[in-house]
């Protein structure tokens, strides 16, 4: 199998810590490795034949830096001149291991997300990797444990029962009370934006439903046989001189007609913001989690997450905040406005602040 | 006139930035310049004739380095071997003035207090030295104006009308009920721990009611004609190796007979802790009080407080806290909880972490 990580978000929801050049996934969220680090460590296990990590020319240095004591898999980083969302990074990639080897499964990944178990995503993995070699487009559906409002639903045809599934429709983010019917019908899963499929059988999805991207893709030379890519930078760029920005999910998932979802329960969160680091992470005794500090100590205080810059941190009196503390910024955060994070951010684009973008 | 500042504080509500070595006094609580700083400051236009500053072994230093710019003043930097609460330290400047000037008047003033109106404050003074010239213990009651339960209170025989007029009972910090009826009188004032009386007249006082810490004062021996006083450290030792901790409040002041009230307004805090700073500080167009920061950003917040480590802070639908950042400690704290920030500094001590105290 070939493992395409998507590795070029520029999220602002974890400022101060991430900014343009250090985004999300080339973070160290956890304390110790960054979460692309944590990608891909997490797949050398299955052996595969290859990793493909597109990002973007702006991260494209520390990603190779951060994944350079990786060994024993072949991972290539390849650079998209701008960000056109995942419809065209999975192109490129699903043209290149297409010429290679015809016959190629990819599993494509966001670099940051959160996984517990990593055996089970393993074999979530190879079982999605046996059906796709069927020639069904597949996703990993999440089995929800809440009526989550942040994230978008699959609707399957019927109780999946562990096994993949026919899928019916994709739903966008739901109010509460849709996504706790969802819930509790059985047959709903969470997007994960995980995907396992045929090289070819995507691009020819891709032929079918953006033709303008697969023609522009068509025109990549290069020797497939050599896995000879590290001079496509100047033929990429041309390419992305002229496609369009879009989805996977919009651009093919949600018209194509084999799709077929796979039930996923290893424990999972795209962690899309600060206030979902503590549903995922351990909390203290006192029901706070501390990272990155020399320790903490709370009076009267929990359901508290920090970012501690290496500090004792104290919470007095204060129940469910971020707080999150870098050389030139600190921010102060209540949980429940994680994705305000963002106004921050452009309040200081606003002012032309850029040293702290 | 002489003043006398009492600087042997050692509070632990201004923790992470207060330790053991920088009390609320040393520090730059404000930004700029230090509580003991600014309190001298505010005297030298009067041009007082000695300005004795009261502090411990372990601050004595720091203290003297503080003081080393300020000019056209004689200033005295007196150690206690120890803290004895005020009424040592007010007896042993009392003891070296009387000997030098026995009519002299001092003024006692903590070194942690915020004043606003600074020449109000000097007018005040002199109206009180006048006073105590006539042989009265004065002390300088803040006209209140908010029924605060934090402070003490003074009772007068009547209203005051801004003239000094005699004291009916020093009361303890009040529930809310009974501070609302003192308020309403017009007869109350808070208690601000400032003084003035003739050098004198309190060690009379002192004679009558603590006759143990007047007769070990008394053994006191110096030049005073030439104000030599640098040597008096192994005596003071000895003193207080056998003084008791007492109050002046509790050891003459309750207790006298010719006691008077001063009513003072000129934008008073005794600081009693990180809330209190917003009562006294400006805050930005988001209501918010940000010190010693790079700036602030502020979605959906009010109310807080950040002592920024010089970085860019930003708020984030959060409401009434306190952010303290210094090199080796973080903490947030609720406004309302700010009494307990010595919680944590118990803790530490418990945890036996005196790097942090």
């Amino acid at each position: 199998m070939y493992i395409v990580i998507l590795a070029g978000g520029s999220g602002t929801r974890f400022w101060p810590l991430s900014r343009k050049s250090t985004p999300k996934q080339l973070m160290s969220v956890f304390g110790g490795k960054s979460m692309l680090q944590r990608t891909v460590e997490r797949v050398v296990p299955m052996h595969p034949k290859r990793v493909l990590v597109v990002t973007n020319a702006l991260q494209a240095t520390e990603t190779r830096r951060q994944l350079d004591y990786i060994k024993g898999v072949p991972i290539d980083v390849i650079e998209e001149p701008v960000g056109r969302n995942t419809a065209p990074a999975i192109g490129l990639a699903a043209t290149l291991i297409a010429r290679f080897d015809p016959d190629g499964i990819m599993a494509v990944l966001p670099a940051d997300h959160y996984i517990l178990d990593e055996e089970r995503f393993r074999a979530t993995l190879l079982k999605a990797r046996d059906v796709a070699q069927g020639g069904s487009l597949i996703t990993l559906g999440i089995t929800p444990t809440r009526p989550e409002t942040g994230y978008g639903y699959i609707e399957a045809e019927s109780e999946a029962g562990g096994e993949a599934v026919a899928v019916r429709r994709f739903v966008e983010k739901p109010p509460l009370e849709k996504a706790m019917e969802f819930v509790a019908t059985g047959r709903f899963y969470w997007n994960s934006g995980m995907f396992v499929w045929g090289a070819c059988t995507i691009l020819d999805q891709i032929g079918t439903f953006m033709p303008d991207l697969c023609s522009a893709l068509a025109k990549l030379t290069f020797d497939a046989e050599m896995w000879e890519i590290s001079d496509l930078k100047p033929q990429i760029e041309e390419i992305y001189g002229s496609i369009k920005s879009e989805s996977i999910d919009f651009g093919v998932m949600e018209k194509a007609e084999d799709v077929q979802v796979i039930p996923a329960s290893f424990g999972w969160s795209d962690v899309g913001s600060w206030s979902a680091l503590p549903e995922v992470m351990d909390s203290d005794e006192d029901g706070n989690v501390v990272i990155n500090a020399a320790g903490s100590v709370s009076v009267g205080s929990d359901g508290c997450l920090a970012y501690g810059g290496g500090k004792l941190v104290a919470f007095v009196g204060v129940k469910d905040l971020v707080v999150v503390d870098t050389p030139d910024a600190l921010m102060v955060c209540a949980k429940e406005s994680a994705q305000d994070v963002k106004k921050v951010v452009e309040e200081l684009e606003k002012r032309g602040k850029t040293e702290y973008l």
